[in-house]
């Protein structure tokens, strides 16, 4: 990445929010306490203990306590950031003054929770001037503690039109002599409060995608050297919902998502990794379907695709339409309707192979990738080639460099990454590409 | 809404186009005199005499006084706002010096209609330093009538790529000294010659669904306290496609829309407004169907989809696959595929609910929608919950903010709106959320 | 068009890169000296002698001498217009030294290559501030060899976050006086490079498809009165994939797109021209059907859809719906269901009748397109009207004006232009609008 980035993480997979204060029970830092208890895959790279919305007004005074309490005595031994979000309002100055104050005393070194604080996170900022406050905070806090200069990062929920725009804004900015920018982190979207901002409505009152929102974030983020994160997911059963999510921003380059629960950590901190077997896909009419290994061979089970042997050739059938085809047109056909998803295994290989072959003096080498489709019965063996050159490596390396920030910077994750990987493939992923 | 807004209409449904002079018949200002005849949910909620592209050029000077003719004698009483839109172009001095010509004319006191007239609509913008100089066009006519500075509202169409650009800056440079573009009101989109501008073309000749566009009007709009204007769905007769484009248009919060017609009106006019009875969605392969109600039961009569009861449990088949599921799993499975479409009663019943529980110290409660299903016959009974929050509710209230703006400006819309919810409803949909 | 272009061609369909130095065999030039040979249909509009990407970096100072010899020798008779990619990026001062140096060599009047030369294409460039330094570089060239300011064109590949934000910004910067960017003529999206610079990742590793990216470069390229270009399309075999990526971009007012193969350079140059022949569409189910004609019926031969003849009207059937209508009741249906895709001579028909309509002072008139539709073997006739006013009119120019940039640019392209639509439809298109 050629844009600096000013902070330790590259990538960051996971952002959890816990309440800071409840009221149920006796301890009101309970569930505080049980996500500083969380380790490995179940752990997030962020940790947010919610100071704002997930916690009740009146209880944000006894939250901030919480913070402080929580933060200083398991800190240390938390394996992610830690990222107290605190209250902000682009309208409302009572609501940044109070923001402010609760930042100052959390970041009271006297304390004992800062040394173990990233930074802050500042939610509902407006334009380019309302960020400009809220890098003010910081300053007033870092200098009356007597805090390195931009020590405390600063991270926003982008959750209005006019905090949209000033995503296009920041990278000019930063650097500026009268702002600390620079000290800058995470672009997290926050669609539910986006949604109400920008007066959005559907019938089941469900939130809009907002694709315009996440490409301008992400971009933004790769702009001025930051990190995109998406915002909650609501519906908490819906783990395949999740996961399609999450797929479509890794493809617009945002990679983080909000998690609300251990269990939604887990499925997000494993979901950008690059699967352990590869797969493939045919592309029957418009839909992707994924076929079934099976021994050797790749087994279309559905109905939509039929294929048949005659006597001189073959007949396939997809849909409605009807083709007939000899053996090499077939293999043409069934190339073009299937791909392949790489394993990590296979990224790795592909990395090094293209690594040889250019210090041996060669730009560009063909990868090929050999399968037996099985379709009604009848076996047809394709070979699926692909043209590699320096963009393609470079390209290829994101899930890889990904994989190796967290390789690096989560030794707790290392046990459950090796059983999933298998050692050797986990040694030469953390080496490729060095 | 936290943005200031300088204007009375916090939504605006409907934006209707009469030409001002045609030549047809002997009253050149027929359709004028018609349009300014409309009432109920005819009538738009703003009124544009179209002084422009609906009128033939050498029309236009009979089409201003024709405008100053009707409004000054049916203004007054007229339900909606009135804009008349007068030539304009980022790239013409001389149709801009014709246009400000028109306006100063029109609101002339002495003409008797300007004090009917809430803004004027300015076509054909190009970047801000034009919307700039349409503002003084405003500045100079107010002055020299004695009227109130920004007392004449402007609202613009965009239908230029720079004009598009502009919308990211609207909110900077309102307020800067030298212009009064708080005067600003509507952000209108104008895709057909936005089409022509950007040289978009299609195999039909059909306009591109441009969704970028929407979305940065309607952001443009959020970020300045202004209000979003889909342009004219030219194919008058598709009534379901001129439904659905406003349903996408609402997902990205452009909630106004241009009528060609008064039916056309009457039927954008409703579409905002939450249903008179609530509704099952249910997702079959991708697609969202609805249900049928029956008495008390929800009725799916398609194809795609069958369910069969067998000794121990269910079979439910979807497209080619085929599921046996006990009765439990069977529920969990249509949970996820069933979405509700509440009515107006509902959300109202809802947040009413929400209220209360706030007022007793909780602050989020679970709402419970219950219905049975019946598929190929077999009854299965749901109950969906859906947990509100302040951010839930907050979110809901967008339809119900829009219903009381409506019901507050519209007086001669309230008999028509009792028909259709039943007083009860309605009263109580004035007065939730205040 | 409004907006000043300050370049000859005001569209190019078609972006060909060609390798300046290779390795294998005895000439180094030869990619170059092929594509300077190409003429006709596989001659593009635009030809890229690439001295960055496509040649091996430790070739770049031959390529740059092949450059001189190639367009030197052949530049006079080639076709199109030639515009060299030098070295350039955004983070690295030194590879931006090394393009500008080979671009004094290249354009070096005593090296004899710089009169055929139209400008040059600047890569991986980042924010404004960097596009300014590319500027600069231009500058110095044009005045230490005493070239007309401004006489080299400049185009850039938008391939980072920056570059993309930048496009917003184009507009506002021409024209200062410190720099010369009226000299700007191409924006090319190259959504290899972005992607890595975005982060963006897909399961197999295909590229993302980037829609924002490419309407906020079509929109820069309107808003500045530039011209657009498409990133590669790596599938060679897949024309049709090609062909559907140039129709996506042709609706969000993209026309051109990079070439890889004097086969591609064929496609895309053919692709935005309108058909020869119309053809009507049937939307069945949402998928848009193409139907066959045959002799004067247009006939539907897919299984999605059936009709039926009664004793008294007709029963259509639409995958699982069943509809009973009268026979104007299927004309109704029938025709919403349809669309026309007009032919190059339909295009011009209805712009020389509305031209005369306007003549004799008509505003609008109404087209007719009739037709038979023939399904299971039941014949319908139908008549599709479409008003016709002078945005209509203007819209409908788009793909007319696009013919004529081509043939007043491109007389090498004429024989075969008058094979494919015949000698009376090409004068005639030459001439309408004018």
């Amino acid at each position: 990445m050629s844009v600096q980035r000013n902070y330790e993480r590259e990538f960051v997979r996971t952002f959890f929010t816990s309440p800071t204060a409840i009221k149920e029970g006796d301890d009101s830092a309970k569930m505080l306490r049980r996500a500083a208890g969380l380790r490995g895959m179940q752990a997030p790279d962020v940790w947010i203990p919610d100071n704002e919305d997930a916690t009740a007004p009146n209880m944000r005074a006894e939250g901030a306590q919480n913070i402080i309490e929580v933060v200083g005595e398991h800190g240390a031994d938390f394996p992610g950031e830690i990222h107290p979000r605190i209250e902000w309002h682009r309208d409302r100055p009572t609501t940044r003054l109070n923001g402010f104050e609760y930042m100052r005393e959390i970041a009271d070194p006297e304390n004992g929770a800062v040394e173990h604080i990233d930074g802050f996170v500042i939610p509902e900022v407006g334009d380019i001037d309302d960020w400009k406050k809220a890098d003010e905070a910081f300053q007033l806090v870092e200098a009356e503690h007597g805090l390195e200069e931009g020590s405390l990062s600063m991270s926003v929920i982008v959750e209005s039109g006019e905090a949209e725009i000033a995503l296009n804004r920041i990278r000019d900015e930063m650097g500026k002599p009268s702002n600390t920018l620079e000290r800058m982190f995470m672009l997290v979207d926050g669609e539910v409060d986006y949604t109400k901002d920008m007066r959005g409505m559907t019938p089941t009152g469900e939130l809009p995608e907002w694709p315009e929102l996440r490409h301008n974030t992400s971009r933004g983020a790769s702009a001025a050297g930051l990190v995109a994160v998406d915002g909650p997911y609501d519906n908490i059963r819906d783990v395949d919902g999740y996961k399609q999510r999450m797929e479509d921003n890794r493809a617009k380059g945002m990679t983080g998502i909000w998690s609300l629960t251990p269990g939604q950590v887990e499925v997000a901190n494993t979901a950008p990794l690059p699967p352990v077997t590869g797969s493939w896909l045919l592309d029957v009419d418009g839909e992707e379907v994924e076929l079934t290994a099976d021994g050797d061979t790749q087994v279309y089970d559905g109905d939509d695709l039929s294929l048949e042997e005659t006597g001189d050739g073959y007949v396939l059938r997809v849909g409605g339409d009807e083709h007939e085809l000899s053996a090499d047109e077939l293999r043409e056909e069934l190339l073009d309707m299937t791909s392949y998803v790489p394993s990590m295994d296979d990224i790795v290989d592909s990395m090094e192979e293209f690594e040889a072959a250019k210090e041996s003096g060669m730009g560009a080498i063909a990868m090929t990738q050999a399968a037996t489709l099985v379709i009604d019965g009848v076996e047809v063996s394709l070979e699926k080639d692909r043209m590699w050159d320096e963009a393609t490596y470079q390209a290829a390396q994101t899930p890889i460099t990904l994989f190796q920030d967290v390789y690096e910077h989560r030794p707790d994750q290392h046990e459950e990454l090796e059983e999933l990987y298998g050692a050797d493939v986990v040694a030469r992923a953390t080496e490729v590409g060095n």
